[in-house]
């Protein structure tokens, strides 16, 4: 939050077309498992054709399996991922639920499709954005986005090659979940100082990170849009009566007892989403995803769409608040699980588009990563914000703490 | 949230000078238990002498003891409450579950000087915004502020009296917690429906509510220079590595889990407070005063400081978000418990004030209070606010759904 400028783009009537000129020459997304970064800004046929190193804009998230077959891997890798769930003796532990998991999750994933979205679309994303960036931020173009997953291909140690193939020295860590958790963003921070300390990007990048922005005008505009068109479904009588039912990803109740920022971030999105859309509707916050037998941060969202049956509130939208892009937990846990139970109930449940390819997302990303990169080279701001460096007050993870100085020391 | 517009007041720079010509007149303000109520715009001698009836500003609120002898009562009352508790057989238990609190609890009265000072401020308060608000919005002149307290006297029961005296026809319930929860707005308001709907406040009395506010721009001000002045107490040097530690009290995640608002509208003061701050300083978060053996929400305001006392991070303002007055909670458990258990590890704490007497709350109670009358008067908005009227999904009192639809019929 405290890692944006505040810009002066008119997001309300922002329509992209400032983009158009600058995207035609790029080539279609490519999703094939050999080139996980985007072409924009490609040496040394980049646009600006100086041969000079790109830029790098580093879009971090968890990922997901581009193909069902990769869904055991990626259940592997996060269990794996002592930073988002500590387990005893993990690297035995970890393969064996992931095998026993996988069969369900495969089945999730072929019903929606056949894989996640989310590469597609983070490429997507990072492209345009890198095009956008170049005329915002000229004096560090060429921009070139990469993307780094925490659970899938393209993971860390690609990218890392990327970069270094690239010849990058100056990179950004652009964190694509809009609120920060040490489970999501702080894992992702967490892979990307083990792999730097250890030169995987290359020697002397200097990294800086842009850690949170779930307030950014920008991504409130975007995501208030799409609400809109959401509730534009109800029949104009009755609209203001639909409850908008924003939902989260949830948290362990011990990871938030830790102190984790995320509920808190959350939170504030919702708000200013509210404020944004002048408050035309009720609303709740709800929380989903949850497993296992311990407590997770609630109300829950399946819960919350049955009490709203029963209170006969029927008219719902669904609005997915903590990603960027559509994934499983959109496309099969709201609109194949919930969605079908709420018409059980005999609700009329719209479900809010992911930003996925909205152009005011993608000027919001732009403007935010120029901002950053402005701050830097004016000296306004150092690498890291004031807000990063200050690990969670129940924090007992070492790695946390060499990550915050490593990235204040700019990747050092 | 959605109960205030954005008003044109410059609060930065506010100073209250506004108000002094008009607060001349006040009596002193009134602590004896004869009188609770404010003394500014009384009948006869009203300031606008027109013998018209007052518009009633009730003041909402927990309450506290005013002296050490009213302990008792107050935790009965506040036992009783099965809006915040439901208990089995609660008539019964509730006095004793309160007998056998009661000398810890008048030992922490006594410990900040014989009661709580919440009656005091909060009837300053309201005089004052009565009086500011008279000016602010003249055709619903002459404003009174009464105070109806939850636990302590004054009880909704003796302000009814006094509405009913004053001859009152329209009556504005204000809820003195920024932020709605059904365990204390929803409890106050409860309480009211349940007088009004018996005619204790007269008969045909026309009612509307402002149930929250907890990111109205007046409101972030005042609490935003209550830090600058904590804060101003480190060295220059080291001010800026300074945590700022907001504190909330605690809600049962049984209450959470039911869908209720109030850790989401918390979270957006503190992220308008931060907004406002310009993020200067890194934050989190935290909550007190939790009791008993079931799950509440945390981190805990009392193992916050210590984690952060482990991590090194020793400088810390402490500040109350969710109370507009000190009360115990600030005088003993913040200033007398924590602080001194953080002296005990070597931290540096200090403790933003309440807002008690700051002129630039008490301005945007004012604000508040002439936009929804303004805005029900041009029919822009109804009794209540959009978001009152969704029930927490998760909600099985039947008595919130009668007074939601109580109060969004005007009180009838």
């Amino acid at each position: 939050m405290d890692s944006h400028a505040v810009t002066k783009t008119d997001y309300k009537s922002y329509t992209g077309a400032f983009t158009l000129l600058h995207l035609t020459h790029l080539q279609p997304v490519q999703v094939s498992h050999l080139s996980f970064t985007s072409t924009h800004g490609a040496l040394p046929e980049g646009p600006h054709g100086s041969g000079k190193s790109p830029t790098a804009i580093v879009m971090l998230n968890m990922g997901g399996p581009s193909t069902v077959s990769e869904t055991h891997d990626f259940l592997k890798n996060l269990f794996l991922d002592n930073d988002l769930i500590p387990l005893p003796f993990q690297s035995i532990i970890a393969p064996l639920i992931a095998r026993r998991r996988t069969p369900k999750i495969e089945q999730q994933y072929t019903d929606i499709g056949g894989g996640s979205p989310i590469l597609r679309y983070t490429q997507l994303q990072g492209e345009r954005m890198a095009a956008i960036l170049d005329e915002l931020h000229p004096s560090t173009a060429p921009h070139k986005s990469y993307v780094a997953f925490r659970y899938a291909k393209p993971l860390t140690d690609a990218t890392a090659q990327q970069l270094k193939a690239d010849g990058v020295t100056r990179a950004v860590a652009f964190t694509q979940y809009p609120q920060y958790s040490c489970s999501t963003t702080g894992s992702s921070l967490n892979e990307l100082y083990r792999k730097g300390k250890t030169g995987a990007f290359g020697d002397g990048v200097e990294w800086s990170v842009i850690d949170r922005w779930g307030t950014h005008p920008g991504f409130i505009e975007a995501v208030a849009q799409n609400i809109e068109r959401a509730l534009a479904k109800f029949p104009e009588s009755t609209r203001a009566d639909a409850v908008l039912l924003f939902s989260a990803h949830s948290l362990p109740m011990s990871v938030v007892n830790r102190g984790d920022p995320y509920v808190l971030e959350v939170s504030a999105t919702v708000a200013a989403v509210m404020e944004r859309l002048k408050h035309t509707n009720p609303y709740r916050l709800v929380w989903q995803s949850q497993v296992g037998p311990s407590a997770w941060m609630g109300m829950q969202t399946g819960e919350a769409l049955k009490g709203l049956a029963r209170l006969g509130r029927k008219q719902v939208v669904l609005v997915p608040i903590a990603f960027t892009s559509d994934h499983i937990e959109t496309l099969y846990e709201l609109d194949l699980e919930y969605a079908r139970e709420a018409r059980e109930h005999g609700m009329d449940v719209h479900r809010a588009e992911s930003l996925n390819e909205s152009p005011v997302f993608i000027r919001a990303l732009a403007d935010m990563a120029s901002a950053h990169l402005k701050d830097i080279t004016t000296g306004k701001s150092g690498p890291t914000s004031i807000q990063m460096a200050l690990r969670c007050p129940g924090c007992t993870n070492a790695t946390c703490g060499q990550q915050k100085t490593w990235f204040a020391r700019g990747g050092r």
